[in-house]
């Protein structure tokens, strides 16, 4: 990506440019290292590795030109702030830079260190000036999924401009009329911000647009259900990672082809690994480009990971808005219902959460769940004892892991994980 | 308290009795070490070294009584759960035990270990059969101001009866919607539970009971503003503790005799420490009975606390629930907007405190503030930094204390506070 054009780019969204470059460079070959080195890769993969190539580069390139149009910028956190309202409202929406250690020093003086490496990254992205996707963002949209990111946000909205979401604890009527009014209040800040007011067509279109992406990554994952697995668990997460990143509409073509790819390959009973590998189910919380630590630990292992139960995998994707609404006021409701049903282990209680995750890993023919859970992330460790004891109700072993991004506990991991994986191949 | 009409009370409560005999004598050790040591105290501590020498005896002896005659027993962690609706109902709200490690491993099992040591203690109180209020209860009401409690509850709802209320993270009218809402499902509970209908006259009387609960309490935060300091922190600690356990009648008698003497001492220019001491406002998380380790090692190191800025303090009596309504819903949105007035950290934003905590350091002519937080609680570690900032602007010194309930850092803490305490004495 050393391109005279993108640094004048990146020049001009005030990037720390050595910093850049020196990120670029360590992730180029950490990209190297956990991709590039798989063996019968899907050729469909290409795609997503010339996306994530270009992540800081033709991405961004695209971005300002959209602001050229007088499109804006929506930067988000979380699976809770609706797309398809950004979408209809005209907007880009994009996840922000999050998955690694970045400035952690600086994040440091605004939030407190036992905060989740997540938190930690954005901010320090931000400050550091190390991520292009916050420096083109016309606002960040947060919510208040989590204490940390709560909290975070109050320090975060004095370095950018900041509109925040309010998202319930329970899914009582009461919370739901509650999250209706902050979709609405979103939509608002957009039509503000744009100058556009979102007509019904409008809305219809963003909901078709999203939706298709749901559905072409709900294909991707029924397809994972083939022994032997038709793609890694790596490749598929970084399949859900660029969903974030990626034009939505080039992005579900991109994908459905690959899914084309997947299914002439289980037709001939060919696979990523052997027939018989052991196959585990990753669940927790988000792993935001490029936190593919554990994903690579666990495939490195022995094991293949046949599907991704968080916020940057299925958590995202499992439902659909109705499309069948032809009124404003029809969508928005069927757009709430959606996102009400989202099984975030910031709702309490959060049953549904231990019927997917078991259902899930029966569907997909798991042999074992690794549970992973940032540090500091309450929610999800507090699940996990959960995670466990429904599982084991269901005969299906679980490794419970808490870690974050820096590679210091990497080799304990793997002693782990091997262990794990010996014990359910059994 | 080795009383045998207790053991057999706390034998039918099931309670461990050799280990509740052990935590009896530390407790006992640690009051007479921190308490009884104090010279020149008020008389009116008389009341309160006997109320907190029988909290497990002659208090849970009343709770028992009041059961025998149909009471029904509430417990709870939180000033957001309405102890006027509670009295309206004819029932007793009293907090449970949760300032002391106890049961830790046993609790461990259920929560994750990075879980604050409030929340730990109350699992491990319960699970070591330690809390006799907790035994006691006909309903637990938790809340969900922090992700810690709120996922808890789902964990302890396996052991008591619970009730969880939800409290928003903003202060929108759609989220006071929201309280309003879980203030008339609690109602409805407490209803149920007690076969009791709250009728205005009831509710009025709570309100009024519980208000003036409050004045007393605001009556000794303003008699504080004197210097030579009239009363000890820890001494005004215990209130605040106390105020939890005892019944709210009985209790503002004697909080009123106390403010009495407290008026004849200021009078006489007499206090608890000389004029000059250096005064310091202890500021940030609730501080449960026992947990008394940080404001003794503050007046200990030549320092007075002059105020607490906390749950179990000023944030649970600043406001007042007005009294001139006279229908039942006019006093629950009465009751509604003073609970929405709370300045807890669960709240986004929740600027109001860092007015409130300054305006009070300089009303109590503070000369530094100590913020406290659990470690864990990311709400309160996240305003430290706020704290810091909004008192540097008012050239108010802040020192910023994260522990959690053991002894282990206790001499590291003294030589922090030692050093804070030089520098405000400039």
């Amino acid at each position: 990506m050393s391109n005279p054009a993108y640094t004048a780019m990146w020049e001009k969204l005030n990037l720390d440019i050595p910093a850049h470059d020196g990120l670029l460079e360590v992730l180029g070959k950490f990209y190297g290292d956990i991709y590039m080195s798989q063996q019968g890769r899907l050729q469909g993969m290409e795609y997503l590795d010339f996306v994530l190539s270009e992540v800081h580069g033709l991405r961004i390139q695209e971005l300002q030109q959209a602001k050229e149009q007088g499109k804006k910028i929506i930067g988000t956190f979380c699976v809770f702030v609706p797309e398809e309202i950004t979408l209809a409202a005209g907007a880009v929406h994009v996840g922000l830079c999050s998955g690694a250690d970045a400035g952690t020093e600086e994040a440091e003086k605004l939030v407190p260190r036992n905060t989740c490496a997540l938190i930690k990254s954005f901010i320090g992205f931000k400050l550091a000036r190390l991520c292009p996707f916050t420096e083109s963002c016309d606002l960040v949209v947060g919510e208040t999924t989590c204490d940390g990111k709560k909290k975070a946000y109050e320090a975060f909205a004095e370095h950018v401009p900041m509109h925040v979401m309010e998202v319930p604890n329970t899914k009582s009527d009461a919370a739901r009329d509650l999250f209706k009014t902050e979709v609405l209040r979103y939509m608002q800040a957009l039509q503000q911000l744009t100058g556009t007011a979102i007509t019904p067509q409008a809305l219809a279109s963003g909901i078709r647009t999203v939706n298709a992406k749901r559905r072409a990554l709900q294909r991707l994952s029924a397809l994972r259900s083939a022994d032997p697995a038709p793609i890694s668990g790596r490749d598929a997460l970084l399949i859900n990672q660029v969903s974030f990143y990626d034009d939505p509409e080039r992005f579900t073509r991109s994908i459905n082809t690959l899914c084309d790819q997947m299914e002439d390959r289980i037709a001939r009973k060919e696979g990523i690994a052997p027939a018989g590998t052991p196959r585990l189910l990753l669940s927790g919380c988000p792993m935001a480009v490029p936190n593919w630590k554990l994903p690579y630990i666990m495939e490195s292992s022995g094991a293949v990971i046949v599907g991704e139960e968080s916020c940057i995998g299925t958590r995202n994707t499992r439902d659909l808005v109705d499309e069948s609404q032809e009124t404003l006021d029809g969508m928005i409701d069927a757009l709430v219902d959606r996102y009400m049903k989202i099984d975030c282990a910031c709702f309490t209680p959060n049953t549904e959460r231990l019927h997917n995750v078991t259902a899930m890993a029966q569907e997909l023919k798991a042999d074992g769940i690794v549970h992973y859970a940032l540090k500091f992330c309450q929610p999800y460790a507090h699940e996990a004892f959960k995670i466990e004891k429904a599982a084991r109700e269901k005969d299906i072993p679980v490794l419970s892991v808490e870690t974050d991004y820096s590679m210091e506990d990497a080799e304990q991991l793997k002693t782990r994980v091997e262990a794990f994986v010996e014990m359910v191949r059994g």
